[in-house]
């Protein structure tokens, strides 16, 4: 049998704290997941919940899946019916997924305290469903519901449940660390017995309590499973389930088995992120291959080491998983840090001792305020044009800007609005404004790029893209600071700026006026005669 | 020899990106890390870093650990210099620490690419600095740096590297998977061959790049390692080191390894959580063992399950870390998940199904337009309590508020300014109030406390204690929203309401009324008779 890499980020993956999926939100993920060429996608659960119904609805007449193929997850028949009489099993018969794994129970006490049924009933539970399915046409996989601890508790009933599964045709049995309390070496010695025990295709499925859900999914293929499931970002109930990027890069870059189709695994990056777009969970920078901060270095150490040879501090080639390396400025990295940024963006330090020395202090001093140069990139160009040109670019002067916001009455009812006034002298005119917005900083955005416009107009391409608010303490007694991230975007690029203050509105002028003169120097340096006369 | 847990927080940890620590964050860190009973806590690199210098300065005086020891970090003597004559190693020699890690390359090619000198250079390098810093009478580690990768490339050279050190005089030396490229059973047999062909303690420190570095330190554990080292939280340079208190737990509660002091496990959450208040990281939901969703439960099915017997759906007694299981409001939960929400905040909702069926319709619509209850306990009580009295508690009403944010000038030298203005009605009584703050959501707060302490002074007590602001996207097309959570305290207790909006401030306003009326109904309920006029 072919390997498998099943992905249940739309069943399993949806049940993490915080993660709330809409019907269009799935089909979206799926084709994502499709293009990283995943072999399976569990939709969720068609006939127990009516978002999961109208997804299989939707997903036979809009997917186009190229690689993957859609399982529809459920339930073995309801003690004490007839497979065929359940409408329950039928719903997953007739969702037009070309797989249906089912769930069942194979820990005794679980059959007995959570379904209240007898042991033999659940074997005949999994035997009738099983088959009605197998004979309905469907190929059946059947998840093994806390396999690991039932093994334990009763090792022949749990046994039992997964030959009763291969007796009836399920093609693969799933075991699943449910509660995700396994250990690698645990889960090898598990699999082993399984297989030697019983005749049939084993799966995993594990869960990231102990911190080691990748490493014991490795485990169990180790030991001969051929069916590997997970989840994209590692999403899933309390710690999760195993993050299967993780797992499958694993597979293909550690253990040389190529489990995706040639070439996919270089969009786990993309993929990743935009899977973290649609869910709105922010991405976890630390994740491991495609996190932001995946091949990210900061240490002065290993700065000065990669000057040498990139591959000295990296496990991989970043390529390999579709990520980057990046630099990052602080003030722990050092010169050799702000020499090989300067280099990235196109300016040569290394023969300016005393420049690299001025940047180098005013990071220092301004990350002590709050600032961080890590995500904005733009900004740090800024600071850096400022020391070697001796002059902050700037297109505009700010004489003023208010914003006003405002509600009548309280609850539901209330009617609120909110204004921006900014005046500013560009090109030796003065130009003043309003705004209206939803909020304070889309009303200072508009007012703001209202009145550039009048002397820049290519600035009406320009767009306020992402918007990030992080308030923190400084811990130690004093007010509470805000740092705000600005993504500008002209159409086709996009740049970061930041603004720190106490006031989240000042915060975030400040990182509008950054990301509209990063732009402007950008667009107006490369088109217009005109800027030269203003920069300099 | 004893078990040793080795933190490097404030070394490897502090080079995550994003964190930035200060001598104060540092010695506050270290106590709650002897707060966990670890044996070590390295500390910084004394003489490489004014910060670290200073650290270990204070350290000295002002930290009393109980349990931990602290270790300095650095490199081996310069190439071509004695040991004693080399002013890092004297920082070293005089940081007051009770032992110094020493760092020393054992992979060939970082020694003659990073270090430029030669193999027989390197080693005289680790036998000069073990063995001066032994004669003062310091205990000595070694970091084998890059030690799995060195292995692989010239497995001759890195055994030298260990031998020189343990020869030398090295109490131990940890292996080092500084690429963090390793999977477990590479660990394993490694470790084996170390400890077969060498004579002295085996540590092991790990990197999370491939999403194994707890399983990968339980790996080497069980090879017969005897000091493992990590961080808490899993901070550290890219993916993070190994996640010190999961690495533990394993240890402790699933190999029966006691390797904290006797009942200071319990204390991982509060630590873990407590670090992250300082580092201000925001702690991961979905951290082993410590995070809040590690026992967290959604699904339906799950929490049909729970209300028979909690053990069927957690792989260990959340206590056992200091953690809790909770239960989340959400759509997905449904019916059952409400009635234990209701239990646990003293209602008993089995005997009315209308009134849970009412209950949860209303989460299920908020949720879609962007609330979020499973951190809001507080704004869940209140419509909960506005379903079962059939009134929302109220003790004002709003007739307006405004806010007013200003600024003169551009850059560094602007001036700005916050107001608001807020009316409200209480007791029958219009109050108007002017407050003034360093951001709108501050200058609000101000005026609403003022306005509502004159009509009910215990307001004077609660403090805002946090915000927390979520810009997300719809991802439809429609506009992006805003939802706010406020911390609310009353100096012994604190609660988390929510509001939601296109404007940060109209839905910082939400959870702020939400905030003062869940306190009000806590506080003027229990003590005056007031109140009861002002709720029926």
């Amino acid at each position: 049998m072919e390997f498998h890499v099943y992905d249940t980020t739309l069943r399993d993956g949806a049940q993490q704290e915080g993660l709330n999926l809409s019907v269009a939100d799935k089909l979206t993920i799926a084709r994502h997941l499709d293009g990283l060429g995943v072999g399976f996608i569990e939709g969720g659960w068609p006939g127990a919940n009516p978002k999961d119904t109208e997804f299989f609805r939707r997903a036979v007449d809009e997917l186009d899946l190229k690689h993957a193929r859609l399982a529809a997850f459920g339930s073995t028949r309801r003690a004490g019916v007839r497979a065929a009489d359940d409408p329950q099993v039928a719903a997953l018969r007739d969702s037009g997924a070309s797989v249906v794994t089912l769930v069942a129970k194979s820990h005794d006490r679980h059959v007995e305290l959570a379904l209240r049924t007898t042991l033999e009933e659940n074997l005949a539970m999994i035997r009738d469903t099983v088959s009605h399915l197998r004979e309905e046409g469907q190929q059946v996989f059947l998840d093994a519901e806390h396999f690991f601890d039932g093994y334990r508790a009763n090792r022949d009933y749990a046994m039992e449940v997964l030959r009763t599964a291969y007796e009836a045709g399920a093609e693969v049995v799933a075991l699943c660390d449910t509660n995700g309390g396994m250990l690698p070496s645990w889960v090898a010695d598990v699999v082993h017995d399984v297989r030697e025990h019983t005749q049939g295709a084993v799966g995993i499925h594990c869960h990231n309590d102990t911190g080691c859900a990748v490493a014991n999914s490795l485990a169990a293929v180790d030991a001969g499973a051929m069916h590997v499931q997970g989840c994209i970002n590692g999403y899933g109930e309390r710690t999760g389930n195993a993050d299967l990027v993780s797992v499958v890069a694993n597979l293909q870059l550690k253990l040389g088995r190529e489990v995706l189709p040639t070439g996919l695994l270089g969009e786990a990056t993309r993929v990743a992120h935009a899977v973290a777009e649609v869910t709105n969970v922010p991405p976890a920078g630390r994740q491991p291959y495609v996190g932001a901060s995946a091949f990210t270095h900061k240490a002065g150490l290993h700065a000065s080491a990669i000057k040498v040879d990139p591959n000295l501090y990296q496990h991989m080639d970043p390529a390999g998983v579709g990520n980057d390396m990046r630099l990052l400025v602080s003030d722990m990295a050092g010169r050799a840090s702000i020499e090989l940024k300067g280099r990235e963006l196109g300016y040569d330090l290394s023969d300016d001792r005393d420049l690299v020395t001025r940047v180098t202090d005013r990071v220092k001093a301004l990350e002590e305020q709050g600032y961080t140069f890590e995500a904005a990139d733009a900004s740090f160009e800024l600071l850096l044009i400022e020391e070697v040109e001796g002059v902050r670019p700037s297109f505009f002067d700010v004489e003023s800007w208010r914003v006003i916001s405002e509600a009548r009455g309280g609850g539901q009812g209330a009617a609120s609005a909110t204004e921006a006034i900014v005046k500013i002298h560009a090109d030796g005119v003065r130009h003043v404004e309003t705004g209206e917005g939803n909020g304070p900083v889309n009303a200072l955005d508009q007012a703001l790029r209202a009145a550039i416009t009048r002397a820049f107009p290519v600035v009406a391409d320009f767009d306020l893209i992402d918007f990030k608010v992080r308030i923190f303490d400084q811990g130690h007694g004093t007010d509470a600071k805000t740092r705000v991230l600005i993504e500008t975007s002209d159409g086709t690029t996009s740049w970061t700026t930041v603004g720190v203050g106490s006031n989240v509105i000042e915060a975030s002028w400040e990182a509008l006026v950054d990301g509209l003169t990063f732009g402007l120097r950008r667009h107006v340096g490369e088109t217009t005669s005109r800027t030269a006369a203003v920069v300099e």
